[in-house]
């Protein structure tokens, strides 16, 4: 399962279904959190609608190139503060976990996730009317896969799962060790 | 599996194996991270072990009652720049993303993890030397299903999966609504 779920670019532009929204979404509901705080908050936009115009816009040219055939754009937020006011510093970590939920949800529907820090983090703040409060984390594209030769060269040869270092170099006993990265 | 991932407090005090930790790390490991950074760090512990009584003695009263009887305790951190000093915003949310895998590794193998954030965070980084670049997030109890007749009478009534918020909280189209807690 956690093999089989990595970053795809090659989308066939076909719309995710209402369906399929609510399923990704349900998985993510049930994320753990901090005092059960649920700091998860997602603006999603489906393909061929107005909002998906709106958050396109946002993305890296890098980016636009591929997620022109996404089915979905989700903007990931996470609320700082709980409804009394008190801080969650823990919110950004919690909706990792609800995004992995998302992803591997999505894989199990046979749909692509993919993760993207490139984007426009200040402009979605301002155009979406992002308060203080919330932070701005992540966008993702939602795809149904679709055929890599129809990716620009350089991106045809990046469709393969990417690497990760061997588990010794983020596990350990004891302290901090001295040679981990910082 | 996302419905039958929850966080049980009651566990049977064996510790686990060499065998079970590397499972859980595997799957943390292949984890999504902005630019494939994969910033997080665990530092593990096995019951039985002086480590374990290290970890162990950072927890709140509230939670030793229980933490008593884990296999292992896990304390997650993020590193927050990579190996060539730069920033990773995004380090809290892909920790969070790499502890939601290690959390259903652990449910597909039949233990329980169950996360915290009641221990003393300041003191963890100055007792393991964890640098100021690196975030401390949260503690785990992994551990083997227990019997909830073994722990206090008030946590054996919470021994059940708690609730969450109905997806409409959570998800919207166009922009962040107002009616959403911050």
């Amino acid at each position: 399962m956690f093999l089989e779920r990595w970053s795809p670019r090659a989308m066939n532009g076909e719309p995710l279904t209402e369906g399929q929204l609510q399923q990704v979404f349900e998985a993510a509901r049930w994320a753990p959190s901090s005092g059960n705080s649920q700091p998860w908050r997602f603006l999603y936009a489906v393909q061929g609608t107005p909002g998906f115009e709106g958050l396109f816009g946002l993305l890296a040219d890098g980016n636009k190139v591929w997620c022109r055939r996404a089915g979905a754009l989700v903007l990931v937020l996470a609320t700082t503060r709980d409804a009394r006011g008190n801080a969650l510093p823990t919110s950004a970590f919690d909706t990792g976990a609800a995004w992995m939920a998302l992803a591997l949800q999505a894989r199990a529907l046979g749909l692509v996730a993919h993760g993207m820090a490139g984007f426009d983090a200040p402009r979605a703040r301002a155009e979406l009317q992002v308060p203080e409060e919330a932070q701005v984390l992540c966008m993702v594209a939602l795809g149904h896969p679709g055929d890599p030769a129809q990716l620009p060269e350089k991106l045809r040869d990046r469709e393969v799962p990417n690497d990760r270092q061997a588990v010794e170099t983020f596990i350990a006993q004891g302290a901090f060790p001295e040679g981990w990265k910082r």
